[in-house]
């Protein structure tokens, strides 16, 4: 007779359970939040704290030259590309996912004269929403953002839509959408589109050349490990790059920064996206957590997702659907990003239950606890626990201590 | 009879002479570039690790709460307010110069309703200048910049202007604007004013309230010591705050971030102004010094700047006029901000020159010498020796070597 293996079973021969001694992971803590933030890469802090002592404090200015922290935004833009299946030389690392969501918002609108219509869903990751308002009111007012439900999305791409601004791996219910089928729709009717990554880039596959992609922005303080509020990265298919014009003409993407003229002339090529100087203590960080995630085999990391989750939603289902834990997003089976959300009424007191545990996930407003699931630095039998620890504070009611019903700050 | 002081005489009765060794600072090198880059305070490197190691390492997404990152662009902005004569929750941190710029300049078209020019110097520093560019193109054509040589300016302001947007203290010549009486002309024909700061906040005295000031930006990394990149800051006056509207309504702005609606809605008070997350690695590295600039007593500093800038000038007037150098901006005695820069047709050269020699400045197109003058962290007995060196390089011709004509990606 045949045996199911157990989780240790499973960890035992997982083709990526080196990658957990490459992270800094707390005692005591089963952490499912690295969607969130990811955890820290051990090699992390010496390469922060050579940038400081040796790079800033012993060749100050020099570094810029010296050390290239003039390249650094193309540098770790450039291995990005190749996480995400884009060319180097598409991709650029710079500010933050909503300022380069305005950017390229922005760009589009402009570059789509006589359509009037940015596209989106209801639920989109509300930044997205505020940034496409943002775009709508500093250019006058002139377009409208129109949010239909995921299922009649397709067919209300028109003649007037200029762009298509879709999450492509739903913030909270991990339902993934077809980047290439969309891509194809919306280009078929003269419109663009603009994925959001920012919970696909470093967790599932995504090949933006393979998908024809116009445009797409992405976090790098998710599933790249890149560090609280590391910055983010934006990518141009070659094809748009040199007609697209960027609302934020900032002279780190002037043609000649250092000519220091007056007026403004966009650089060649992605550099044009550039605005200001960039962060480079929270830069580096980043690119060590691609570094990292570039070692991965891509595809085992997939696989190892799907098996994640798959454990996961069976055991939590088996244990906790009796006390009303019910999942949201895609069923056993189906194509999803790389974590798993349940709804319950008291999801914020549950979770709040869980931290206290050591089960660190979070809640989204307003019942969903969210659970990220990281191939690199979680094991089966962390994924089993967890599930475990889920029964154990629904069965003895822990969650409905008074300590776990006050909201705080960030939930 | 009596003799002058020597340098070393003064720096021996020097009142901010202890915090020389606050810093770290290499070996052999004179640093005068610390308006473009500010030197690394010795407490930032363990500050910058604690945060990765223990905040990020061990407390993880939990630090938003447990470590206030989440608070920190308004404590980090409320201790930078007590620097430039601003009041806590006017100021904060966020984004990048170039990125604040925008904000505000947009911010300002939108509020002044037909009026449509925007008023600045040529030759201020480039993106300032760009962002308006930029925010004309945004906002549909409406407006045009209108850049008035200094002596003119104030008499360009009318009923058309809405906006003056000026560098308080130049960033190649270091000239001073008087902020009283260029804000009060300014109100007076309904104008509304942006001071950039980058050159002026922790080097000179800035009283932005006294001065009734509307809106300022500034930069983290010159003479705040903030680390390269570190985040930049805004000021919104508080009558303003509620009135003007960010164009980049993100979602750190929003008032209430964590409820996660589709509608943007903006936060009350300066959090308006934050858009995405900050990166908490550099903006740590901003705090580190911004804390050690408001141990100095601010009048110690702008005293010292005044006298290391005198000696500055007289030593390579002294030394140097006859080989064709010659003091750019204010004369000896005059207001200015806390650098000194000098023109010469070989200044590139010169300037590596001087760097290969020890002697770190740095160089602004076409032909300007530039020296920051930190009065944290310098000696009178430096800037006597960089005067000294300087005729020595000159004197033997040594800036003539092939090796100082290659230009390098900044300069």
């Amino acid at each position: 007779m045949t045996t199911h293996p157990t989780p240790a079973d499973r960890d035992a021969t997982d083709a990526l359970r080196t990658f957990r001694d490459r992270f800094v992971l707390p005692e005591g803590v089963i952490y499912l939040d690295g969607n969130s933030l990811g955890a820290l890469p051990v090699a992390t802090a010496g390469r922060v704290a050579d940038l400081v002592n040796a790079e800033w404090g012993l060749s100050l200015i020099r570094s810029w030259n010296a050390h290239d922290w003039i390249g650094a935004p193309q540098r770790v833009g450039s291995k990005i590309a190749r996480l995400i299946g884009a060319q180097s030389g598409e991709v650029v690392v710079a500010d933050s996912t909503s300022v380069n969501l305005y950017k390229l918002i922005m760009s589009a609108l402009q570059a789509q004269p006589g359509r009037r219509t940015v596209l989106s869903e209801p639920g989109n990751f509300p930044t997205d929403l505020y940034m496409v308002e943002s775009a709508i009111a500093s250019s006058g007012g002139q377009h409208r953002l129109s949010l239909v439900p995921r299922d009649q999305l397709l067919s209300a791409i028109d003649d007037d839509t200029a762009l298509v601004l879709l999450t492509h791996v739903h913030y909270k219910t991990a339902d993934v959408w077809d980047m290439g089928a969309v891509t194809a729709a919306a280009q078929e009717r003269g419109a663009m589109v603009l994925w959001d990554l920012s919970h696909s880039a470093g967790a599932i596959p995504v090949d933006l050349n393979g998908c024809h992609a116009d445009l797409a922005v992405g976090c790098g303080y998710k599933f790249l490990n890149g560090g609280p509020g590391a910055p983010a990265f934006l990518y141009v298919a070659s094809r748009h790059q040199s007609r697209l014009q960027t609302p934020l003409g900032g002279w780190m993407g002037h043609k000649r920064p250092f000519d220091f003229v007056d007026g403004y002339e966009a650089a060649p090529g992605i550099a044009r996206f550039l605005c200001g100087t960039p962060p480079m203590l929270s830069l580096i960080g980043l690119e060590v957590g691609v570094d990292l995630m570039l070692e991965a085999d891509r595809e085992a990391v997939a696989t190892k997702s799907r098996a994640l989750a798959a454990l996961f939603m069976a055991e939590v289902s088996a244990r906790c659907t009796r006390f009303g834990v019910e999942l949201v997003g895609p069923p056993p089976g189906a194509p999803r990003g790389s974590h798993v959300s349940f709804r319950h009424p008291e999801g914020y007191a549950i979770m709040q239950a869980l931290i206290a545990r050591g089960v660190i996930g979070d809640f989204r407003a307003p019942d969903i606890m969210r659970f990220g699931l990281t191939p690199l630095y979680l094991r089966y039998a962390d994924v089993y626990e967890a599930a475990r620890v889920m029964e154990d504070v629904l069965a003895a009611g822990a969650y409905q201590a008074e300590e776990f019903r006050v909201r705080k700050a960030v939930t």
